[in-house]
């Protein structure tokens, strides 16, 4: 009997914790401060969107579970990089994150300076340490993908621009300029690369499934704004309102929550009809993407 | 005729500045701020220690020069990488880097943040867009030592006991784990990529010149510490003085000058006896050795 969503996805969340809890070097291992500090930035918390998304990906192409992992472990620490980061003083100056103290709050500054570059680079030494498909010159793109979907052309690029927008006006393109890059550009990696564990498909395919990446990325960013008008920051686990509070244009700010709800139905159901015909294979990929939509945190 | 060892270096970093101005994303693409400042970090400066380790590394093994500089320009950005962060106002807070403005001061701290992080992400994706090794898996591989040698048990590592070690009394044998690891590990990778971009040696010649690359890198550390106790700002093109400013423990501290000075020696003799069996291809990297030891900056 096949699992239903919600049994899919605690399976998959536990067997991300237990993946990661094993990619990260030990807390006694030296320099034990930097690696405890690692393991509290990514360990015991987070929705594992993004390895939700490999594994989605995956099964569109049959790929094997372990490599699944390995895959969502690396991008699990680009994604916590770019948190500890972007909480700090001169970015959002956040002290709050899944609940807990952000990084910097909880150790340093200088320690999540540190602590965000070394899960950046264990991360790229993670994908590198185990096969993660069967033909090495796909391993390499791989690994290329990663680094185009995280560097400045990708989220640290949205993150630059992001940081150029405060306080400006901007208009629904720029905006969407702007996530695609800065949350769109992993999240449509994630279930990129899921897919390349597996066997091949054809460019067709692979250019719908990059189109569906791309739709759930703002699908997921669309969403976000309304709950960061509408959520408290206990169900959050981070604060809420804290777009509004820092002036940064949000869909929900442009479009106002009627039609920001509006938005995120058309992107669903864009998604939904990409993948249809991928029929079986891409059940968790439109659960999931139901899920987004439905989310309340 | 060969070229004296002056006009190699000088050809060599030369070729470095063009390969590194190619590498890194034009200046008015978007985000343009954001790569106006990664090229500010990056060019028109540093002695270009590591990239000339990698082409000597490479002349070891007869490689290819365009691979080299593929190679050296991925090391090149990761160094500058870790100086934008360094010299961040959360580590050593420092406002003068190559005779310039630090990142933070010229631009901003959220800025110089991310610079520091696109750079290291330019790294890896600089070194997956073309090839450097006839096999795809050693390409892999190199890959994977870049990371390590990068990360939390490499180069970040090292900041990290760096960090820790402010104020404190460190034995010998702690100050060189901290320098093995800060400034050591990518030292010792330039010359381990370089030589793997080339025909393979036994394993008895890589493990020699491994140990090579250690010795230099601790070299490249005690002639550091010298210079910064000795030279001033002017000559340095950064702050002189500031490890004794910064109460941070050095090999002056721990040995003074003329003890310093002497273990220098000794490790020179050490690289150049283990490089002496390899005959004319290893003349650059003994060069650049004795280069290292008798350098005014």
């Amino acid at each position: 009997m096949t699992a239903t969503f919600s049994q899919w996805m605690g399976d998959i969340q536990q067997r991300t914790e237990a993946a990661l809890e094993h990619a990260l070097p030990a807390a006694d291992l030296a320099p034990a401060r930097l690696h405890e500090a690692m393991r509290y930035a990514v360990l015991g918390g987070g929705k594992r969107v993004r390895p939700l998304l490999v594994h989605a990906g995956g099964q569109l192409t049959g790929a094997a579970p372990g490599r699944l992992d390995r895959v969502a472990c690396a991008i699990e620490m680009i994604h916590a990089y770019s948190l500890v980061h972007d909480d700090m003083p001169c970015m959002d100056d956040d002290v709050l994150r899944r609940g807990k103290p952000t990084v910097h709050v909880q150790y340093d500054e200088a320690t999540a300076l540190l602590v965000g570059d070394a899960l950046q680079t264990q991360a790229f030494l993670h994908i590198t340490e185990a096969t993660v498909s069967d033909d090495p010159l796909r391993q390499i793109a791989m690994i290329r993908q990663l680094a185009q979907a995280t560097g400045s052309r990708g989220m640290c690029g949205g993150q630059a621009i992001d940081l150029a927008s405060v306080g400006q006006q901007l208009t629904l393109p720029e905006l969407e300029f702007m996530h695609i890059h800065k949350t769109g550009a992993l999240i449509r990696a994630s279930i990129n690369l899921g897919v390349q564990c597996g066997h091949g498909l054809d460019d067709g395919q692979m250019a719908t499934l990059d189109h569906v990446g791309k739709v759930i990325g703002l699908l997921f960013q669309v969403v976000d704004d309304i709950l960061d008008t509408e959520a408290d920051t206990a169900t959050l686990g981070k604060t809420a309102g804290k777009d509004a509070a820092n002036d940064k244009p949000t869909y929900v700010s442009l479009l106002g929550v009627a039609r920001a709800r509006q938005l995120a139905e058309e992107l669903c159901q864009d998604a939904l009809d990409r993948l249809a015909p991928f029929g079986d294979t891409s059940q968790r990929l439109a659960e999931l993407t139901r899920f987004i939509i439905r989310r309340q945190f």
